[in-house]
């Protein structure tokens, strides 16, 4: 790909990840965009930016392709904001944990000529803020791209690109099974997780419980300490299948409760096994199978 | 401690660990017993053991402190074969991940003179079997150690000092806090990730959902790998706990729906704020709680 500059909105955990990757890995000029000015410093002097500003609208103005970086319900108000500036040619992404609700928004308030592409890394932490960054995060990793009917086939194209040259592997997939996918692999977990970090802490034996927490609850439980503000709106973004997956959580777990009630072995041996032969079908593979996909649903 | 001989019978992850353990860091004669003879030769061969044999009774008529490293149902008829040989002396333990069943059970089952402290080291892994045991597994864990009325406070003594030895911190407690407080940090989240793991596969998708998943995926549901016949094992003798810890789940969950059906953003904020809170306070200190815990508990 040519040359062009990127402008990142939002330094945090994944936009400074991606500044900082297009810095090591490719020849474009990145404009990182932050109301932190710390934040900005930060990412300067770590060498994950070249020009550094304040300001959402004179990100934009700057940019060919422009990477919202931000909680998906704070999206739609910067791409308000920067409308004025916005010129015909321009590519806006995102990477938000959610894609149908920024599909059906973003499109309709773009003027003429300015293409939307939704994104999203599949790669995070529980960490958050700049400080947490790392160039390397979206190495061999899928990285979500969504396809739409009226979409624009070359600012697509630029998009896919763009994820090849972090390392990443681009998946091309429309909103919906996005959405519905990621509500499974990572907002159920997600809650599930915060719900039992909750459950051994609102006890009088908190401390016992916690001081014998061995590497499987750690496990489970890391994700909970995620950005809140950010779990909030990939909640209300993806609400109809956090619904429905809760909806089946529930039945399943009180599926489990029935059995154990009535101390039925073999069923308890057929949940665990069947569940240890899924998980031991997942990796290493699961790290390629992005890639399969990709190809498959190549435009 | 001066030198005692140590039987290990059953040589799987913890129980291959345990006796390897013994061997790197103590004077002990370690005798394992494994029924499969492929397993001996691997713990001998790994110099995890000074003596192999195949018969439970013969590891138990050679040693001064025998350790039971099975699922936890498979105990009672171990120890009553074992009967017969057992000397005056002679300390009982196990590694089983409940405690109150085999504590209510094992100590009339004994002849006098014979004492039981049931035992928790708290580590594991996903893996099983002797190819996955490791010298290093109970280094800076909690081992928890049972206490009860009746028991013989040398035989705890000593239980303790050989916890120590292993680079372990023992936490002495009754049956009944441990078995509470492990429904919570293990029990309840190993039946909750293989639901997870399940939901995930039994779709339509199940492809997709697979290659997106991401570390937070991973790491919640790693633990759905280990032995489902354990794990049985683990819910029917800790049953009335888990039943009570997955209603009280339930409950949480449902709680969590109805504020997302309501689209309250506060309320969704504080769930999410609270769980990390909780979650960051965890660790490093985490791991030294144990410490803590069984000074206070000492007798």
């Amino acid at each position: 790909m040519n040359k062009k500059t990127i402008g990142i909105i939002g330094l945090g955990l994944i936009g400074g990840s991606l500044a900082w990757a297009l810095k090591t890995s490719t020849e474009h000029l990145v404009c990182g965009c932050d109301i932190n000015s710390e934040t900005l410093q930060q990412a300067l002097k770590a060498g994950a930016i070249d020009v550094a500003v304040s300001n959402a609208a004179n990100c934009a103005e700057m940019a060919d392709v422009l990477i919202l970086c931000l909680p998906v319900c704070a999206i739609p108000n910067t791409i308000q904001q920067i409308i004025p500036v916005l010129k015909p040619g321009t590519i806006i992404s995102d990477v938000g944990s959610t894609k149908s609700y920024l599909s059906e928004l973003v499109p309709n308030m773009l003027p003429v000529g300015v293409s939307y592409v939704g994104g999203h890394p599949m790669a995070g932490a529980e960490r958050d803020g700049f400080m947490a960054a790392d160039p390397n995060l979206f190495v061999g990793r899928p990285y979500v791209l969504v396809q739409s009917g009226q979409q624009d086939r070359l600012a697509l194209q630029i998009m896919k690109e763009l994820a090849v040259e972090l390392g990443a592997v681009p998946v091309v997939i429309d909103a919906d099974r996005h959405d519905a996918a990621v509500s499974k692999i990572s907002h159920l977990p997600h809650i599930v997780a915060a719900a039992m970090v909750m459950l051994a802490a609102e006890d009088k034996e908190r401390e016992l419980n916690f001081s014998l927490a061995a590497a499987g609850f750690n496990d489970v439980t890391r994700i909970a300490a995620a950005n809140p503000q950010m779990w909030v709106d990939v909640c209300l973004s993806n609400r109809a299948n956090i619904i429905n997956n809760l909806i089946e959580l529930q039945h399943n777990l009180q599926n489990f409760l029935d059995k154990l009630q009535n101390k039925d072995q073999e069923a308890l041996l057929r949940y665990f096994s069947n569940a240890r032969m899924i998980r031991n079908s997942l990796s290493p593979a699961q790290n390629t199978g992005g890639e399969l996909l990709a190809d498959k649903a190549m435009l």
